[in-house]
């Protein structure tokens, strides 16, 4: 009989880590979903320091624009500040589209979407990210995050 | 007895599958930055073929690219074609650097990396890449690709 358990849990254990349910994943997919929405509207209301929790907060941190690479949630901060905030520049309002969250295992993800800012001048500077999400123990984080302008 | 082995069956299997050993991780990024090699040697002799083995051969595979979004395999070599090898065109001489490969998964992973091309006419364009690569039973493929050039 212990063993017959035994046997059973074994099964049921092999089951439970080779397949993530696709509940798990759905759930994942909804929590990533939630953080972008969430990043969304912290810009529009213009909450930097919202936005960027969004972020690993880390020196590891890495963003990719332009063909530039910046490292660290610090300098991400900065570089934001600076392009957004500072005296003659605003966030304008910010809107994530196509939004693509695939699971690449039950911690980590990458999300293909798409960006557009409308800003009050009239200029609508847009383009693509691809961002690649690990979930941490206070949730999940952008770990990387490459983006492109529309020429 | 036999319980007791069951049980050690038990513990073996939850580690096993629980942890990637760091070997399984590095056989794993050695795979992949071999795969980034041959595209790197196939581009430098004019191996479209070769080169484009290294992509997922889906219609489903995603380019982003100076903001723009494709897909498919075949429109990606299409797109290569027209680019590099038309007439009054040249693929140059391709250099990958600072190639950083991080699992996700047992089965993928993601490569930042910058990319140089010389051109024969002295120009060098370059940039940066996000790759997402997934392990399929004929080896490690990129099924996304995000290129950035640098201004």
């Amino acid at each position: 009989m212990r063993t017959a358990a035994l046997s059973a849990l074994l099964v049921l254990t092999v089951l439970c880590t080779l397949t993530r349910s696709s509940q798990a994943q759905s759930e994942s997919q909804s929590a990533i979903e939630k953080v972008l929405h969430l990043q969304q509207g912290a810009w529009n209301r213009h909450d930097l320091d919202a936005f960027m929790t969004g972020y690993w907060n880390s020196p590891d941190l890495t963003f990719f624009s332009g063909g530039k690479e910046n490292h660290g949630w610090q300098a991400a901060m900065d570089r934001y500040k600076a392009t957004y905030t500072s005296p003659g520049h605003e966030m304008g309002k910010l809107d994530f589209s196509d939004l693509r969250i695939e699971m690449l295992g039950p911690d980590a993800a990458f999300v293909r979407g798409a960006w557009h800012l409308t800003k009050s001048d009239g200029k609508t500077p847009h383009g693509l990210f691809t961002l690649i999400f690990r979930k941490f123990p206070d949730g999940w984080k952008i770990i990387h995050d490459h983006t492109s302008s529309a020429d």
